[in-house]
């Protein structure tokens, strides 16, 4: 299986050490030989038709920064496939998804929620030109999964995403393939692990929203520019997406009633907490389809009421009552290991047909 | 889709309801038509290869106790199908295994882990006569699980059972379907809702052991004999199924170190409350694939860590972290939608052959 891999950042690199760690027992179990045959990042571009060398682009992209430097690297081993590093320009994309053959697209750059690019361009190359993708950028879906599924079907080709919900952890196959026969009639979840980290540590050890974020920064699990998680865009775009997949709702992010969490306080959180409930960052779809992200009061013995950067979905289901399913929302190696997923299944259904 | 229904209880009737109220949706969905030709409780059999009229089963099983009555009834509507009921006995099953075409034999008799009867027996001869199984009964998977696998593999039948583990809860098929491409290391779960009401009960009401058993009695969690549940066997009689199911291990509840919650007193219980712990029963795979049942103590924390009647699983996997499930691990018509989804599963890959 030929893989374009466009965005070389954290997940990127993840996966190419996941497929190096995997090799043998993914094609023992799974009859797969994962290739990348060109990458791209925001510097450059590498094509080798007959399958880039990992560890050499591990070792590339720390050493200079970019995978364009494929060339240069005078590492140990024979490197003697062809191949072609090249500077990344706007229409760079095209080019390679037009001449380079390939049955998928990981779209792995990063998300923008303000026009999708350039992950919405990459997503629509791609399906033009008929490679099946897998994006975990949430950009391209939370502004346009409703025309992207109906491209994807009308090019026949395979959209997958699981690694734009809940990292790691399979929010949006538990509740495709494990319920067959049942409904789920609602959901609701904590879908922000950036925010629920805030909200923690002002239950937990006191402090005030400000020094919360700034706790959060300090460990590595907020962004310099929080506002995406912290105004509650990030877990509205995974709420749009989990509408669409698991209630075959035709939406987008602008359907999503949003409210962030800057103004929850101190008081409010303590005041809760006297009660034995807590204030979550709550995504949720319910029976009439409506859907919103806003801060709402919990009973701390809910089950989803999971705490530090964990993420929760409770579906209820029309037969088996209330599941939920609790893990890491983020992560590199986390959201590879949905890529990983995902490339198996796209395997298996370019198999059956 | 033809069904032999063995076991007419809370189960079994709720499947029949279950069947009622979503044939046009599974039809609509999944080109499913299941039809059930003949059924038996303990105290006889109804065999109709038309198909049993389901409404008249239930209202004869309603007045009379048992569905060798359904010639009997004289209620609205016309049956005017071709039908036999006959009086049970030991080698009855056989008789209508070999005589009845269906392509699955759904067995729901009480669970009986000292030698799996009268499950065991059906469930070998459903096998050996070509009949697909989907069994909720723990007894004979308890007992023999790597055997029947092998059985039913050499006949070329599938055998299912997401309803002995969980419920409703998904359990199986998550750990099965949801991580593929990962592996999953260990696994620890509360699989036993009376325990856990019962443990529950004493932590957050300061109810001794008996106090809190008998209030289970009451709400109907606890049996008569309430030993399978309080001594560990029915949770390690799931924990067998899933360590042979997730982890290919061959092994059957004999190879689980089992210790119950008769002798966790409330001192105990208390004293781990006062350091934020609290005291679960827990089955547990470990990495050395060491298998065992027995009181823990707990972060209060957890996900894992769920009160009532629930049911909660942790699964530690290699690349995607710690992900729980969790949801109600018992329940007639929770059970009946597990068959349900097998009936599916069986129905798609009965297909692909």
């Amino acid at each position: 299986m030929r893989i374009i891999l466009v965005g070389f950042g954290v997940v990127g690199q993840n996966l190419v050490k996941l497929l190096l760690s995997r090799a043998d027992d993914i094609y023992a179990r799974y009859g797969m030989k994962p290739r990348i045959v060109a990458t791209l990042d925001s510097r450059g571009a590498v094509i080798c038709p007959s399958g880039l060398n990992l560890h050499r682009l591990l070792e590339v992209k720390r050493l200079y920064g970019t995978v364009a430097a494929y060339d240069r690297y005078e590492g140990q081993g024979e490197y003697t496939d062809s191949k072609q590093t090249m500077e990344v320009s706007n229409n760079r994309i095209e080019e390679i998804v037009r001449s380079v053959d390939a049955e998928v697209l990981v779209e792995a750059t990063p998300t923008n929620l303000n026009d999708g690019e350039p992950g919405l361009s990459n997503v629509i190359t791609a399906i033009k030109h008929g490679k099946n993708i897998i994006t975990v950028n949430k950009g391209p879906l939370a502004l346009a999964m409703p025309s992207l599924l109906e491209l994807a079907e009308y090019n026949g080709v395979i959209l997958r995403f699981s690694g734009t919900v809940g990292g790691g952890t399979p929010i949006l196959e538990f509740a495709k393939h494990c319920l067959k026969g049942d409904r789920i009639l609602s959901f609701k979840g904590i879908l922000n692990g950036t925010t629920n980290y805030i909200l923690s540590m002002m239950e937990e050890k006191g402090l005030t929203f400000d020094e919360a974020l700034n706790d959060a920064r300090i460990k590595g699990y907020a962004e310099a520019d929080p506002s995406l998680d912290i105004d509650g865009l990030d877990a509205a775009a995974k709420l749009a997406i989990m509408a669409n997949w698991i209630m075959d709702l035709k939406v987008t992010i602008r359907d999503v009633r949003c409210k962030g969490i800057r103004d929850v306080n101190l008081n409010d959180i303590l005041e809760a907490k006297r009660h034995g409930k807590v204030i979550k960052l709550i995504a949720s779809c319910d029976e009439s389809r409506s859907l919103s992200v806003e801060p709402m009061l919990i009973d701390k013995g809910e089950p989803l009421c999971v705490n530090g950067t964990l993420n929760a979905v409770t579906f209820k289901s029309e037969y088996s009552g209330e599941l939920t399913i609790i893990g890491k929302g983020a992560g590199g190696m986390e959201t590879a290991s949905a890529i990983l997923r995902d490339l198996i299944e796209v395997r298996e259904a370019m198999s059956i047909v």
